[in-house]
């Protein structure tokens, strides 16, 4: 067995300076680490974590299950995932990616394997059948999202009525009053019961009428072709639309190109909010996106603080929910022309589109 | 044990059937497939796999070796590995992803847990930490990429000579004369001996130079705002520029952004032809993106292929280099001038420059 004395020998630094360095307890050069880790890889020194988890019969391996074939990877997927990553390796465990459907039928094949000591869930449905499966395999599970019966589950989410409320807000004290949401599909049965989908088409139907605005709602799958044609719709139906609520991430950037092939100057004439995006995605269209910026580092971190606690058997952590906040772009301007005052013909225009 | 038999009976349909579906060897209804998974979750049935994988003592689950710390999971990371993931499960094996560092350290604990039976490496540098420790730890692996000394290691990867060979051709037949490359940022010390920006550039050199082409070439990292700053000095320093060529996936939308901005029309006035990218990202730009697409969904399919072979004891995958091929979009077109005859001022302008 190697020892740490072996490893601060062949490095030639004091068994103080590896033990901060593996304990992450005071700073070393970057000079230092990469002597120390280059020691430790010629002598196969393995960290504390591993024998702790041998003498332990746990893997201190913790999994994300995430339904990659159901749903996109995107950028702020990433965010989530490493995030959570990093949340785990500061608890000395690992945290791997599983990408099983969200059936629960692999995830239970998995989970028959003894691979891990925990599993967070990603993507929950309403109803979500993974939810039994880890029950029935007895494994310790936190939800980043939530299913609609809670029932005492450990979860974080976005605070999506949060959201959108300041999100409406935010577009009315401007001066909007012809507002849009470009949502998502829940006509495609992978995400009639998506959590995110259906909290947000809900909370922007109640907070838009609560403003006694028109509510217009179209439906988008999260791609930018999607986002251009439900564009052209929009348009099309809603001329009369100043500003574009967009729930998904990459239907935004199409929502932005629709909008100036059609001739619409942004935000000049038409404003444009992402209503769940990351900086890296915004940056992305001309000029930048204004967002609800999705708080995937904080929820990837207490996701999987909200696990570990329950493998340490610590405290649970409360259910927690983190409202996207607005990130100041440049799609959003006030509306580009006065509302005018109500008059018959005025009147006729809204009665005929709702 | 509950059998296939077990599960039949509870759904209310045939052997033969539940084997269709496990075995895959008939379509079955939609209906009938949920009906005999709910039965096999309400009955616990594991698929064959899992009791074969028990007999064998091997877990039938692979990793992919991703450093996401390191390297952006974009939407061609995504394709490699859903691509790589579906061809796992073809053969009953589980894939997973392990988003270690790309020293080796943590790739290193994870294996001494014998959690899975081989793994696949992506983002190969040159000369790569990873294989000392994928051998010490005698786990089979391929590689999605490749380092320098092969040594007879599996690896499948981007054809990249022949990729912008193709890309160098495709613009100099338009009539394209004045070309620049927007490269990786090898600089960078996280991605100085990264394999494809290292090949890439050195492709690009040796193949401009053959066609007797100055030779342009910028760093930058994989951002839509680096894109757009690498556009910037571009014009500055190389206004005669009538084609770019972008490395990284979305420096190149930052490029399209960055020519518009400067006033440029593209294709009219600036061709772009992003060399790996893919639809989705493509469909990003307006107007979208002329493209060498990446093979990722090849790549991945055979890496986890090779892999695969060493673990059943089948003959060897022979190396492959899959060439991402031309895809059409509209950011390429001829150049926006005929090539001013050779002329002192020309020439002038040229010595300034190289």
């Amino acid at each position: 067995m190697v020892t740490m004395r072996d490893v601060a020998q062949r490095a030639g630094v004091s068994i103080a300076t590896v033990s901060f360095l593996l304990n992450d307890t005071k700073p070393v050069t970057a000079a230092t680490r990469a002597r120390i880790e280059q020691a430790m890889l010629e002598l196969g020194y393995r960290r504390n974590v591993v024998a702790r988890a041998l003498a332990s019969k746990r893997t201190r391996i913790i999994a994300m299950a995430y339904p990659a074939l159901e749903h996109r990877f995107g950028m702020s997927t990433a965010e989530f995932f490493t995030s959570a990553a990093e949340a785990a390796r500061k608890d000395d465990y690992h945290l791997v990616l599983w990408p099983v459907g969200n059936d629960g039928v692999e995830l239970r094949e998995l989970l028959g394997q003894g691979l891990v000591d925990g599993v967070v869930l990603m993507e929950v449905q309403l109803d979500d059948p993974r939810i039994a499966v880890l029950r029935q395999a007895a494994t310790p599970f936190a939800m980043i999202g939530r299913t609609t019966e809670l029932d005492g589950l450990s979860h974080v989410d976005i605070d999506f009525d949060t959201t959108v409320e300041d999100a409406v807000r935010h577009l009315y004290e401007l001066g909007h009053r012809e507002l849009a949401l470009i949502s998502g599909d829940l006509d495609d049965p992978r995400f009639h019961a998506y959590g995110p989908w259906v909290r947000v088409e809900e909370a922007y139907r109640r907070v838009a009428a609560s403003y006694g605005l028109p509510v217009v709602v179209l439906p988008c799958s999260d791609t930018t072709q999607a986002g251009k044609a439900a564009t052209e719709r929009l348009l099309d139906r809603h001329p009369e639309t100043t500003a574009v609520l967009v729930l998904n991430e990459y239907a935004a950037l199409g929502v932005v190109s629709g909008l100036k092939r059609a001739g619409h100057d942004v935000p000049g004439n038409t404003s444009v909010l992402a209503l769940l995006s990351v900086p890296e995605t915004a940056a992305m269209t001309d000029p930048e996106l204004t967002m609800m910026r999705t708080p995937g580092p904080e929820l990837g971190q207490l996701g999987t603080e909200a696990l570990i606690r329950q493998l340490e058997g610590a405290d649970p952590l409360p259910p927690q929910l983190v409202p996207a906040k607005l990130s100041p772009g440049a799609t959003v301007a006030t509306p580009r022309a006065p509302r005018p005052k109500a008059g018959a013909g005025r009147r006729g225009a809204r009665k005929a589109r709702s």
